[in-house]
């Protein structure tokens, strides 16, 4: 493994404010997020509402999917020796065991800087 | 080339449905979407509107240019024998012959996981 | 370092424009552009807001933090001999000296594809 690795989580969007209290706690101040919409095998599960509908609106859903499910992209770069901590915690507060739960991609990073110091690498993370 | 990769496509908004479908069919139904803005080596074409505009309207947008133009990213996470497949597939359903048509990048993923059972790498992928 | 490197550079909004005229001064005139939300070291700074506020409004926002700033992520696609020239130029646009002022990160690319022609690899770059 690089490292220095960026982790790509894609989870609920009312899951965020969880994981980042929990990303907070194992010592990962910094990440970024942002809205996206997602597809999975389920081609967008009616059941992801977190509101109840009427059977008028579950009908017209099933006939409209498959469809995107909003949902929310976490990136954060770690040193390697983080990356199994970061991602078993998301895990832990992400996991409903529902499908649409989400999943987590770890890419390589070659090179990090922070714009404020100039500083490189391992410096530049947190 | 990497044992798993990530497809960032950058297309035209009104390819995402077209798009959607022909990788649904080739057997790749699990992908992220959000909007985006781009901006190429023609700093932003009037010709890249789709609806009519007045001559008016078009002049005052080539006092403006360059300027960003809306986009979508698709990110797709695949096994490597599936990356030349994915690829062609997008560049069909999105090739005009017009500037703005958009790009892919294929970039190397170290590991994937499924947030909902915990399944690494290849079985975490669809 | 790869070949061909994906630049991602998160930023402050305001600094978009300076950010987009220095690239093309340096022969990059490709690139994307989102919003984001970040969070650093500083768990999200009143400071950063850019428009004055009363007293009480910067007591509440105390109060609320650490929460999310808005930022804007630029992804730039180019060959490995120019990510160096990039990064500063991103660096001398962006650093106030102030916390907030953004990371980059730079990623290895594969591959790389021009959907309007196919073309490949360094050749559908710009």
């Amino acid at each position: 493994m690089s490292k220095i690795c960026e982790i790509v989580a894609i989870v609920r969007p009312n899951k965020m404010l969880a994981t980042k209290k929990a990303l907070a706690e194992i010592g990962l101040p910094s990440f970024t997020a942002f809205a996206c919409f997602g597809r999975g095998r389920q081609g967008g599960r009616i059941g992801e509402l977190s509101y109840p509908v009427s059977p008028e609106i579950v009908e017209k859903a099933k006939e409209l999917k498959p469809t995107f499910i909003p949902k929310r992209i976490i990136l954060a770069v770690v040193p390697e020796a983080m990356v199994e901590k970061v991602v078993q915690t998301i895990i832990k507060v992400n996991q409903t065991g529902q499908h649409g739960d989400g999943k987590i991609f770890v890419l390589p990073v070659e090179e990090s800087l922070r714009i404020r110091t100039g500083e490189k690498n391992l410096e530049a993370l947190f």
